[in-house]
């Protein structure tokens, strides 16, 4: 049986989602990985191996408020079973949210409709202590009306190679970007992005070229143009991961998930 | 020349504000302070030992947004100096968010008129793994309208007795409570408190008090009853730290403080 779950860290600690040993090998020293920490757990909840597909796989340092993930297993756990024993035998930087049985047609990557990430900038001339963690210092005042403005041009299905890292596994460089907003709230500047997929590094390669923009350092048409000419080495440098959050992706309705992670109803027609 | 300066922290690591060693001698292993932090700091850039007085001491665990300290200093240095250089010198935890000259009659306890605390708790089945270094967790629904409600009867000057640990020195328990708010946003309960001054654990006292309250175990007179009899014995528990936040003080504007920490000036006439 397929089972659905939401799961909330905080990526501080960890080398990434993916694990990086063969499945059923010992982690490696030194690099743990959310995927291989939700793994071990749900082994000892089903008493069995189990193997999980995310949603979105994030990078060392990004957080999540709520990865979905699916696995298959035959055990008999009821989904608060799941839920609290899952929880209990991960580290404090991770907890399942919930957990719930889904059809087997689920599928965690391929059945996700949109993902929605969260960039968060400290813009003060001193660094960031109390939820530095959570937060990237740009010392140098940002306009973030200019950089709103400027992110618009990257609205719809475009092909997104000039913010595609040099590692990115994708076939091919199109998403649909369903929403980019950049708003001001005291000494943050809160960037939220929503896109039918993301490529390897796109949100940080994004904000990494908006940044200039809020500087006064590049033009607002910089983005568009940085778009049309589709070459990653002329674009901003690639942003720190620890202002970033995978707020979660969105799958249709239909699936029964929790109202966070679904689409409206209308909206899967 | 008298220095005041503000200073943002995230507790977690320290053993509250309060240096423990004797001024002049090596800090305790162990037991770093947020207090003996910042001197060493300051004294880094001064270029002399350096004493510092603080708005409020908070405990272990317990962050602050803004808390001030005063300390003397004849080294010519502009407060952007002061500013930059002591922030380079303290672990990344504590940044000093400004630091300008005052008249010698400023105190950063005495002139202070009153103190502003923050308490998050993350209310919900599962414990917090994103940003649980700054909440408190209570899975048990919790009623904020009750526990706001209750907690009003606290408003004005009173004796706190009944919310007093009983390490507190202070001569004596009479304090004005100005201010009292509880309030949800999602699966957070925040709960603000303003008074003249606070005693020992006196926010977290509270806090432990208005949870049964909040919990449906306790009735929304509790709070004026506790109060009323001012035992310690009889009140709720202490809350845990974590979800603690000194926002800071709040002067008369005549010491030409930055705005976040001073009165407006009509309320100093």
């Amino acid at each position: 049986m397929r089972h659905a779950l939401g799961v909330e860290y905080d990526g501080s600690g960890f080398s990434g989602w993916q694990r990086l040993n063969k499945p059923g090998a010992p982690e490696r020293r030194g690099e743990p990985t959310l995927q291989a920490a939700l793994e071990r757990a749900l082994a000892f909840v089903a008493g069995h191996r189990v193997d999980t597909v995310c949603a979105g796989r994030t990078d060392a340092g990004v957080h999540a408020a709520c990865q979905v993930v699916h696995f298959d297993s035959d055990a008999v756990r009821d989904p608060r079973g799941w839920m609290l024993g899952a929880t209990s035998r991960l580290p404090p930087a991770a907890s399942v949210l919930w957990c719930l049985p889904v059809g087997g047609d689920f599928h965690a990557r391929f059945s996700a409709r949109a993902r929605r990430y969260r960039y968060r900038i400290l813009n003060r001339a001193i660094r960031p202590a109390l939820g530095r963690q959570y937060l990237t210092w740009e010392r140098q005042p940002l306009d973030a009306a200019a950089m709103h403005r400027a992110a618009q041009a990257l609205l719809g299905e475009h092909d997104f190679s000039a913010f595609r890292s040099a590692q990115c596994q994708a076939p091919h460089a199109r998403r649909e970007l369903q929403e980019i907003a950049v708003r001001r709230d005291g000494e943050i500047v809160e960037i939220d992005v929503q896109a039918n997929a993301f490529l390897h590094h796109m949100v940080r390669n994004l904000v990494g070229s908006l940044l200039p923009v809020g500087r006064g350092e590049a033009g607002e048409d910089w983005l568009a143009t940085l778009l049309a000419g589709r070459d990653r080495n002329v674009a901003g440098p690639t942003a720190p991961p620890d202002g970033l959050v995978f707020l979660g992706p969105r799958y249709p309705a239909g699936y029964g998930l929790p109202a966070a992670v679904s689409l409206p109803a209308e909206t899967t027609a």
